[in-house]
């Protein structure tokens, strides 16, 4: 069977990934009169009293939607809310078994920066925190900023933190590893969407000295400022992107003496020539899905010395299953009310040390997906962070 | 243990009552290749193709959602969104051990009309049918009947149908018992809300011949038609309330001489003295909760002949669990397109002939809400008429 095939049967054959489970029987009156009428009605005056209290007599805690609009679903593009559901719901379980979140996903029917807002904010009373998921660039953006300042309960897009966390976890060890310094590095990033803009400010966060970005309307130069949108803009604001001196609107020019490349843009961007043309055992990242920017063969042959990519068939995964299903974890532990800048920094870290020093290598330089120290190393940091920056609720256990 | 911390110990216990489980595992890097990216594109696919193959390979096909605005919880009223989750998740789980039907609470941030129309069109997509809950009259009529002509997926407000669907049963075995024709049949309806406009509604359906109403501004009555809400304008225009000849605007004033009572208002409104006034042997159904219009003790010993209320404590119990299981079961097994009055009336007839001729008593007049028979007859009989009044998307297996 092929993997069309054995994925279809899959989905069929259980109609669906997941399902609802009572945590309570109801077999009988007495049963019945504790979960619902009567008895219920005692559990509703004490969250009337101390709205809090839906915390501890509800599902509430530990319960996450993971929204989507269905506009930029994997690398399908916007496939709409209804194609998105199968997506959703792999997000869902992954949660729960990884690391035993509860979630449900709700695909909405509509594409509205403002809509989804309201949307997500009608919503929100029964959740513990909110899973924004394959929204198109910029609007994700906006749409969890403003759910972020507007919610107090974690709202968190995973297109866009997901892949910058995991890349900083890479980045960190590539340093453990190389003794390269970090704030020695030029980087170059091709792609400026939702996972392009977080990996450039995480990378800069964990110390990267220089990024040179490429889209596809050429190389970001901030000579070209009124062209962008208004992310890009804040990241050249921000000095997070910067402009290379000499180039000419291709990304050869700016990969030229580049230490390492990431990509999270479209397929074979990326030539040989290319690779050969950057600094000594320079380091490739190519997470376009499932082709690549540039081939693991061909990268290797180029002389490409770490290389990583989104497939799980060649080493060094860059794969959010490492950094989502902790960060829920930990932020519901301790009920932050968001995942701040500093949870996430916690989350790279706790992923990059899973690896002993003297277990790096180049070919070990992110842990596996089902690596069991994952999940417990993230919430245990992401909770730590949380208490640390003051976004906790109750303290952590 | 009391009640009170019996159902306080259980809910937090449990951490709430319902959770999320997969049902599918992930173990290693095939299960999630399957699951989820690479594999799960090739289903998003399937469903782009075809929009409707959502129900054959996603939890859609059954999965409802239980959203109530928090506006009109049980007998305790308006206690909002937070308050509300308790009960969502009663319903929740009582869907899924009594006719395994999925279902998670989404209790709204809003009490507009409108804000709810449209949370409920957002999160659409990924369901199979909406349960709307403890929201309130007339708001609740609005609401229901714009999202039956403007989604096409069901969508029941269960505080509205079913009381009324088991009122009804109820009195078809009335009729059935004493023999006595519903088309002879003057009743009192005490609640003129959401239950009670319902109930009115299908007991004419059934053949009642009249049936005054009663509510808090006295004895409904059509020459003050232009002080009602539109509900109860409604009712009058389709001669669903008829308008006694002889009244002084009280309760008691319209008992004399009545076949029925059916309360669905406030406790202790009817005394013994008028149950006195009704006809001999007369129909009482006092289902104000958890303190009736009279209590069961009272209206025996003055002389009632059937008597039913909203407890379990106490013979014929009027129990919404009786019909909602059964019906989203039906609606979901046809893929329906909407619960229409058809198949609610469906509905109320296979929970009253689940009681056999020879075993119908003035005890035993709705079955037990245990039953096992009760949800199989419902979902069968209720599929049966979605598929004769041609709103099922597929044929009944």
């Amino acid at each position: 069977m092929t993997l069309q095939e054995e994925s279809l049967n899959l989905h069929k054959t259980h109609k669906g990934k997941l399902e609802i489970q009572s945590k309570v029987k109801i077999e009988n009156q007495h049963d019945l009169s504790l979960a619902y009428t009567p008895g219920v009605a005692y559990v509703c005056k004490e969250i009337q009293n101390d709205p809090d209290a839906a915390y501890i007599y509800t599902s509430k805690a530990n319960m996450v939607a993971v929204i989507t609009d269905g506009s930029a679903v994997l690398g399908l593009g916007n496939i709409g809310p209804y194609s998105a559901i199968p997506v959703m719901e792999g997000k869902s379980i992954l949660l729960k078994e990884l690391a035993g979140v509860d979630s449900f996903p709700l695909c909405l029917d509509t594409q509205d920066t403002e809509e989804i807002i309201r949307a997500c904010k009608y919503v929100a009373p029964s959740l513990a925190a909110i899973n924004l998921e394959d929204i198109s660039a910029p609007r994700c953006v906006t749409i969890e900023r403003r759910l972020m300042e507007e919610l107090d309960i974690p709202v968190f897009h995973d297109d866009q933190h997901g892949t910058s966390i995991i890349v900083a976890a890479a980045f960190i060890n590539i340093e453990r590893f190389t003794k390269r310094k970090l704030t020695d590095m030029t980087v170059v990033l091709s792609g400026t969407g939702a996972a392009g803009s977080m990996v450039a400010k995480m990378l800069k966060k964990i110390g990267v000295q220089t990024i040179y970005a490429y889209n596809i309307q050429g190389v970001v130069d901030k000579r070209k400022y009124d062209s962008y949108d208004f992310l890009i803009q804040e990241l050249l604001d921000q000095n997070i992107f910067d402009t290379p001196q000499n180039h000419d609107n291709t990304l050869a020019s700016i990969m030229k003496n580049a230490d390492a490349f990431i990509g999270v843009s479209a397929a074979n961007l990326v030539t040989k020539d290319m690779v050969r043309s950057m600094k000594p055992n320079p380091i490739l990242f190519a997470l376009a899905n499932p082709t690549p920017e540039i081939s693991y063969p061909d990268a290797i042959d180029a002389g490409a010395y770490i290389v990583g990519s989104g497939r799980s068939d060649f080493p060094n995964q860059i794969n959010n299953v490492l950094a989502f299903p902790g960060i829920f974890k930990g932020a519901l532990q301790v009920r932050a009310k968001k995942i701040n800048e500093e949870m996430k920094l916690a989350a790279a870290k706790a992923i990059a040390y899973i690896i002993k020093d003297e277990e790096l290598a180049t070919d070990y330089i992110v842990p596996s997906a089902f690596d069991k120290r994952v999940v417990p190393a993230v919430s245990d940091a992401v909770a730590k962070a949380a208490v640390a920056t003051k976004v906790n609720r109750i303290p952590q256990k």
